[in-house]
């Protein structure tokens, strides 16, 4: 049964799902968290379905393990692996969500005209997973797709200014074709992208609505966990754990970018393998 | 003792270290060649030297197994941190060498000016390693070093061309006080980029020699080699081994822009963790 003060359990990849948890702190900010980003194995985006697969299934372990109430996988690459993939079929945790439901279903109430863009990591886009989610909820939408590999390197590195000439470059190269097919609404699916939303806004026009899955995800967990009367109470002093699988130092540095700097948590170096 | 049979290791974290095994093909082609990129967990250069260590433990537990007669590192991270590091001390291999050294003497043989050029991974330019090296063979050299992390995205991606706009911008970025502090020789410190040579090579002019650690390294053993009378026969048909920790097929989509095409060679999934 869920325990309403057992904390809310977050993992991804790398520090990219810290702006998922951006999202809970400020939604939900009396809740505990369990953050994992893998940072030793980073990226995941690039490698093979069955790697993908397998490394989930070691961060899957480690949140078991923490007894949390919810999990959220904010890795958009697990979460794309994850819907036709039988790696959740014993897990013990009692909720469970990937974001590209959640993506999928706020796209899907964003957009007027039907025409809709997903850029994500090439394992996500390979997967199809967006397309299959979009189509089953709006079975006559329009959807063009792109992989922009170059996005995640230009993100860790600190190139996300509007006028910054390799990412006006990438961003150009990879969303030329979805902005002349119309769409009005645009799902950004790596938590690295929504770094890259000014440029991506400037690019594509006030008229097209970006989506976050990352946020949009903590959104849809705040209604369930409110419905379920499943939040933690008010006076609790909310204590926030972000462990990592590379060295807690390097993590730092790192953290602060997607995060703010405001945040106080912990952060612990972990092994999977 | 060698067994001229033997065939030659060389480990990287990822497909780079082909630069290397393509040398080698070239100089000794009746070699054996066992090959490893680990490509579930690349790239190395933008972790802790901690994790560095670990997972070079386990590159070089494999290489062990398989009997090599000589274990080159191709990958310049590991390279750099085995320097100041114990992995090695209980390594069963012979003979055993990094790209360091081998690219150290190079330049230092190369330079007229005494004014040396060193870009590699974050994790190299941390170690020191080439600025030691240097130092200890030209004590009144100058070194002027740079990390360039988005040089491995780049090339990964083919974004590699003279007029290709990222890589001219990045080029610049990285090499402008390089270029300015009037090297006339430039280490190249990482397998990943020999392939931006001719954009590199176009902004330093022609006056500066670039060294490709990789290749002087295949050079370097050659010649030990030859030395030692432990070069296999001339009538031996080479067998070249590539083994990769994520899919065989994926290796094999990107290991021809770094080998080129003519190569045959058997591509083998493994695991090391």
């Amino acid at each position: 049964m869920t325990n309403f003060n057992d904390a809310i359990g977050v993992f991804d990849s790398g520090v990219g799902g810290l702006t998922c948890v951006k999202e809970i702190i400020r939604l939900m900010p009396h809740e505990d968290i369990v953050y994992l980003g893998d940072t030793a194995r980073v990226p995941y985006g690039t490698r093979s379905r069955e790697t993908i697969e397998r490394y989930a299934r070691q961060d899957i372990r480690f949140m078991e393990k923490h007894n949390v109430k919810l999990m959220i996988v904010a890795c958009g690459t697990v979460s794309a692996v994850m819907e036709t993939s039988p790696i959740f079929s014993d897990c013990h945790v009692n909720c469970c969500s990937g974001v590209i439901i959640p993506a999928a279903d706020a796209a899907a109430a964003a957009t007027k005209n039907g025409r809709i863009g997903v850029i994500a990591t090439q394992a996500s886009i390979n997967s199809g997973c967006y397309e299959r989610e979009l189509k089953r909820l709006m079975p006559h939408c329009e959807i063009f797709s792109r992989a922009c590999p170059m996005f995640v390197p230009l993100v860790e590195n600190g190139y996300t200014q509007v006028g910054c000439p390799p990412a006006e470059f990438f961003v150009k190269e990879y969303l030329s074709d979805i902005k002349n097919s119309g769409v009005d609404t645009l799902i950004m699916g790596c938590t690295h992208f929504p770094l890259l939303e000014d440029v991506v806004g400037a690019f594509m026009g006030s008229g097209v609505t970006l989506i976050s899955p990352g946020k949009v995800t903590a959104a849809q967990m705040y209604d369930a966990l409110k419905a379920q009367n499943a939040l933690n109470s008010p006076d609790h002093k909310a204590k926030i754990e972000l462990y990592c699988t590379d060295s807690a130092e390097l993590f730092a540095q790192n953290a602060g970018r997607f995060l703010g700097d405001s945040v106080n948590a912990q952060i612990i170096q972990c092994t999977l393998d």
